[in-house]
């Protein structure tokens, strides 16, 4: 049976379904401290002193640490290349003389119970002198009173064709300003390490996500000054990752250091309001973005300037949104010019990081808005305004003329219109606007709104896996990549278990000890299928000639007539007769034995994959809004996604990463923000505070996969699919609304608030209200 | 600086010196429960019945075992291949029906502390009707009241030549009847393990002695019914192993059943009394040696019958030592004909395994008795009469006709008058003698012993090691050999500092966990410098490789022209100017990257060795004994030995394993054996009883270590070490108390009993005293 290309079931769901997964928070390791941060009350000051006098009077204290104590720890690195213009803008472990965000570590104590530590903390005095905090983009242009460093971190500049020539030739030239406030991947899961030094072997041992294992321990390894070998991190369960865990935080340094200079475990796991306060924001930006449009309605180019509210400092993810937003903006359309500049802006808020879709998101809300711009202002509608404008399979592969992450842009593959097309007849979407303009037409409020977006995954430089089979029969492929609950682990064993005749089930695969990368390095960025994937069918395939080799000399059989079906060797044309069981075969390949195979070493076999570049997998997301005409209230309960994956190794994980995806989306579209007070004080700092929609409020999402457009840059023709849910959401939700109130343009901030629409609608009917 | 061939200090003995070294017995886990095993208190009988209710009354008792409880298990398996006819000699994991000797585990008992496991252990009662049980090898050659099973487990048999046409045309035929009673290896430290079930990841986690962590992981998984995959063995500090620890023992395979069975961590530490009562015990045999003596002097055939007392079951080395005893009794002497048969014997002991010079002590004390009686009976002083059969340099290899371990032995290089001739100059062992003559004179008990000894070692299949240089410039060599503290990662890093061109203290060698086994599979038979090293150099020389090539693209500088010292390269003809730093070069070597190699993993190679055949190092101990005549005791002052290790790659390192060795056999010549009562129990049952030699009954050793016959398996020229000094000590002891005694052919039995002797010199005197 083929297994790649079917829906089977997630492997390794046991532990989770009967609670014996392990999650940092349930590693307890004897003697163990528990480390609380203290963190700034106030966006931004002065740190005059600190006074932990107090917290030594509480029973089980051993030790409270302020920046002098850490003063052998660097700012907390880049993964990507550090500029020394940036350095000014990485992290100290502990504030240094400045605090920049409420949130932002001061002091850390250690106890010996975690309600010791809390209680400690709070008793640790911090003499801050306050300063006037920056905490929008406006006030981030203008620049900062007291500090040294410009409020401009970086420029990200791309750029292609003749601008000022397109805009000169142009019919019109629409304009939009819009932006995203800020958001956050808030899993249920809190951020949490566990460190232990391992004294016998001079090795610091970590548990907690090891989505960026490999990078985490180089950089941990360098701040800590200590070889590769002296650090390593294990993997645990994660209750979400979004691109915000996994990231070197202060408090894994933190954590890491103390576990050594203490010479004991030290534990740290945050609460909400610490999540919701310190962990990766995301999302913030402004854009004002021109479209050169020819009379025959086709797009001649794109301007846009945007700025990124980064907050206090530059994460590990350096300049990478900014990087991301810049080269997405031109999404799926073709185009003679092209300018982008986007400001990487500090301000006294949470620092920014990744979050699912990192500039995606970004640039499709921008390009989206300015294309349902274009088609009110041009009188077309907005889907025959993208056709006009759009790549065509023709032009593949189309070369974008710069680069993004350092690496060159081509658009490998796209059927832009015939994923429309489809989608459209597979939901009957005509019907489904038809009521849309029904209801209206009763006097209701609603309205469909669409949106066409280019991802891109494959980023990874390079991935290396290891595949072996035991002499059970049962097989181990070790990889780098990460399975965060995306279902990697069940999409490698269905690609190997194709190729090696084995059945899913007997494939295990390791992920995300440090200890275990087959080459001591690696890495692993977004879209794991392509590389780790890629990587994986280059061992089966080694596989398979190993385990034919083997049989064709223990049958004399000649092995193009051999077949593998599960675990199972036998001659292609006897359907009875003696097959030959994988583990019998293992068995007499062991390393050392006569069938040991060319290499000596048995039924082991690596796979290595460089990246030829990125994928571009597209999609188009269509969202159904109702607005309530009392509250202002925005309701979306259908959402349609269709979405080119190249390959569809596994149908149902990619369904269930879309659909999961758009409810995010939305979440950031209508209900959750982490608005601050005009002091800089978070206002969300519970899950009372922050609306995650429950199922009431999610939309029904109608997922359409498609295989057009198999990538070029792997031999499966994968793509990745992580983020395809949420990338186009929320431009389809603003047009949906704008729609809804017959107001081309009416939506230019997400989240959309309610308050605003309520003004709209009274502001018609002659009421108003104050925002 | 060159590093081989020089006595660097000991890498990584600072955590033993500081106390950091985390042994078994400091590894603790939340909410572990303490094994404690039941054990038969006596030698031979039927079990009718186990009760445990008095034991539940404990508070803290978890769980109590029975054989029932662990049906599902396996007895504990052969690593060896076993034969069917040896299955009824496993050892069950808990006894069934039988028990077969003092200490075997009957029951387990699981409990929250160590106590409450030790005092409900004492509460459980067992009913067993008694058996006469057999304790001696005269016993099992009469059989066993009440066995199913025959009890001569195994016969092995090795000849060559034609033996009866030997025995005819011999001048003379010269027999001995000698024995060595029971010893062991009895470490500083007692046997434990740690392991917990990771329900997250379904697999069982242990920590321990990891001298045979992919062999015994692979029986744990094979008993468990589990993926290899699915058991992770992890090394712990140890406190001696000499090839007692390490091994499977059904404690073992309970501590990992439970973990799984109890989902809750498990610990089991023995005490000093049970190990010396199940721990693998040795050495106890018995041999009849017949030499056929031309007229010339010279031998002509050999022909031994000897018994091994295996006790009541085979342990996972099978029928290893008796195979090497039969293999190794030739020695370094010229035979035209030779027979061996070696009988397995089962008496009601604790069963025997592998001890420091396994079946090469045995070998030894058998031929070399023999040939001090070839001496005797010829009237020719004990060195000419091995001097005349030595096998020649110019006979070198010399095939020895039969296998070992199922390998050919081709003895592959030896000098052995040179040995002789250069110990004798170099510590004047002429006036040594003729000392001991001069105080014989003078009316004291004084003498001196030589035996001569062949070694075995690279009985290993394969090895594999990974090497890395990481960007710190740091590298990490991981091996699947062991370090116990016989100073394997120092050799290791000298070999690769040499050849890499780095700082032995730069080198981390990672070893001992089964994760990290570079192919999945891999072993380690004693002599991990042979396999290993081999292993390691070639890494070493495909990383230099690698590290020139990135360097000459970097400096533009043909590689011819560099040199790497101490992580710098430099043109060699440049003493001053810039150099490159291996640091540097990692960074830039990055997988990915444009100078990542040819391979693009960057600064990562593997050593992959196959065995290439064993390798034959050899030795001669000389001893000088002074006996107490109104005691008996045999004092032993002085013990010179002499080395051919092909290449000494750390000669302190040899040194101190020869010196080490020297008393460890020493002890077992004088002072320690494991007797029991007539009824089967164990009268050494803690070290008052046992009586290890302290320094005062400790010898001065001097040691000469020669490299005249390296190696041809190897290219170092590499032979172990390991055993060296431990083989000949017994033989020449014994030859020094008979020439002490001036009765030649006295001592036929280790240890020497101090009775024996005082009734000697009492009969001599006319008195004499019962033994």
């Amino acid at each position: 049976m083929k297994h790649v290309g079917r829906s089977h079931p997630r492997l390794g769901d046991t532990p989770f379904l009967t609670g014996k997964a392990g999650f940092v928070g349930d590693i307890a390791l004897v003697d163990q401290l528990h480390m609380r941060v203290v963190r700034s009350p106030i966006a931004f000051g002065r740190l005059r002193g600190i006074d932990a006098a107090a917290a030594f009077a509480v029973p089980g204290l051993v030790a409270v640490w302020t920046a002098e104590d850490v003063a052998a720890l660097p700012p907390v690195g880049f993964r990507l290349a550090a500029a020394p213009t940036l350095e000014p803008y990485c992290q100290p472990v502990l504030a240094v003389d400045v605090v920049r965000y409420v949130g932002e570590p001061v002091a850390v104590v250690f106890a010996t119970t975690a309600t010791a530590a809390e209680d400690a903390a709070e008793l640790v005095a911090l003499d801050i002198d306050l300063l006037a905090p920056v905490l929008t983009l406006t006030g981030s242009s203008r620049g900062f009173e007291g500090e040294t460093r410009p409020a401009e971190a970086a420029t990200v500049r791309k750029a292609f064709g003749d601008l000022a020539g397109a805009m000169a030739r142009a019919d019109r030239v629409v304009e939009v300003s819009v932006g995203l406030d800020r958001d956050g991947a808030v899993p249920g899961e809190t951020r949490g390490v566990v460190a232990r030094w391992d004294g016998g072997r001079d090795v610091i041992e970590i548990w907690g996500d090891a989505r960026l294992a490999p990078a985490n321990r180089d950089a941990l390894a360098t701040m800590l000054g200590r070889p590769l070998a002296g650090v390593e991190i294990n993997a645990v369960a994660v209750g979400g990752d979004f691109g915000m865990r996994g990231e070197l935080y202060p408090e894994d340094v933190l954590v890491a250091y103390a576990a050594r200079t203490l010479e004991r475990p030290v534990r740290w796991i945050e609460d909400r309001r610490e999540h919701l306060i310190a962990a990766d924001q995301a999302r913030a930006m402004a854009a004002t973005a021109k479209a050169a449009v020819a009379a025959d309605g086709r797009l001649l180019a794109l301007d846009v300037e945007f700025a990124i509210d980064q907050g206090a400092y530059l994460r590990p993810t350096g300049t990478m949104v900014a990087d991301l937003t810049a080269a997405m903006l031109p999404g799926p359309y073709r185009l003679e010019a092209f300018r982008a500049v986007g400001r990487v802006r500090m301000t006294n808020r949470t620092p920014a990081g990744a979050y699912r879709g990192a500039g995606r998101v970004e640039a499709t809300f921008v390009r989206e808005r300015l294309m349902d711009a274009v088609a009110a202002a041009t009188g077309s509608p907005p889907l025959e305004v993208r056709r006009r404008s759009f790549l065509t399979p023709e032009e593949m592969p189309a070369d974008r003329h710069m680069t993004t992450l350092g690496v060159p842009m081509t658009i490998d593959s796209g059927r832009y219109q015939s994923l429309i097309d489809q989608l459209t007849k597979r939901f009957s979407l005509e019907l489904v606007h038809r009521r849309a303009i029904d209801r209206r037409a009763h006097g209701e409020l609603a309205g469909v709104g669409t949106a066409v977006f280019v991802e891109t995954s494959a980023a990874g430089k390079y991935e290396h896996v290891t595949l072996s089979v035991d002499p059970s029969g049962n097989l181990e492929l070790v990889t780098t990549a990460s399975e965060l609950g995306q279902g990697l682990s069940t999409l490698l064993a269905q690609i190997v278990a194709d190729i090696v005749g084995a059945d899913p089930e007997r494939i295990r695969v390791t992920h995300g000890a440090s200890t275990r990368l087959g080459d001591g390095v690696g890495t692993f960025l977004a879209r794991s299928s392509v590389m780790a994937g890629t990587a994986a069918q280059y061992a089966a395939e080694l596989m398979r000639d190993k385990i034919l080799a083997g049989a064709e000399a223990l049958l004399e059989v000649p092995r193009e007539r051999l077949t593998i079906h599960s675990g199972r060797i036998r001659e292609a044309d006897r359907h009875f007769g003696t097959a030959l069981e994988l583990a019998d075969l293992a068995r007499k390949m062991l390393p050392g034995g006569p069938l040991a195979g060319a290499d000596g070493r048995g039924l082991v076999t690596e796979g290595w994959v460089e990246g030829e570049g990125m994928t571009f997998p597209y999609g188009v997301a269509v969202a159904v809004a109702e607005i309530d005409a009392m509250t202002g209230l925005v309701r979306v309960p259908r959402v349609f996604i269709g979405y080119d994956v190249g390959n569809a190794i596994n149908p149902a994980l990619v369904e269930s990463q879309i659909a999961t995806g758009a409810v995010q989306g939305l979440s950031s579209a209508l209900f959750t923000s982490l608005d601050v007070s005009p002091a800089g004080e978070p206002l969300r700092v519970g899950l009372t505070d922050y609306l995650i929609p429950s199922a009431t409020e999610s939309p029904s999402v109608d997922v359409l996969i498609t295989e057009d457009a198999p990538s070029l840059t792997n031999p499966l023709g994968m793509k990745g699919a992580g983020t395809a849910g949420v990338t186009g959401i929320g431009a389809a939700v603003a047009a949906a609304i704008d729609e809804a109130l017959q107001v081309p343009g009416f939506t230019t901030h997400l989240p959309v608030r309610p308050v605003a629409i309520r003004n709209l609608l009274r502001k018609r009917s002659g009421k108003s209200e104050r925002g």
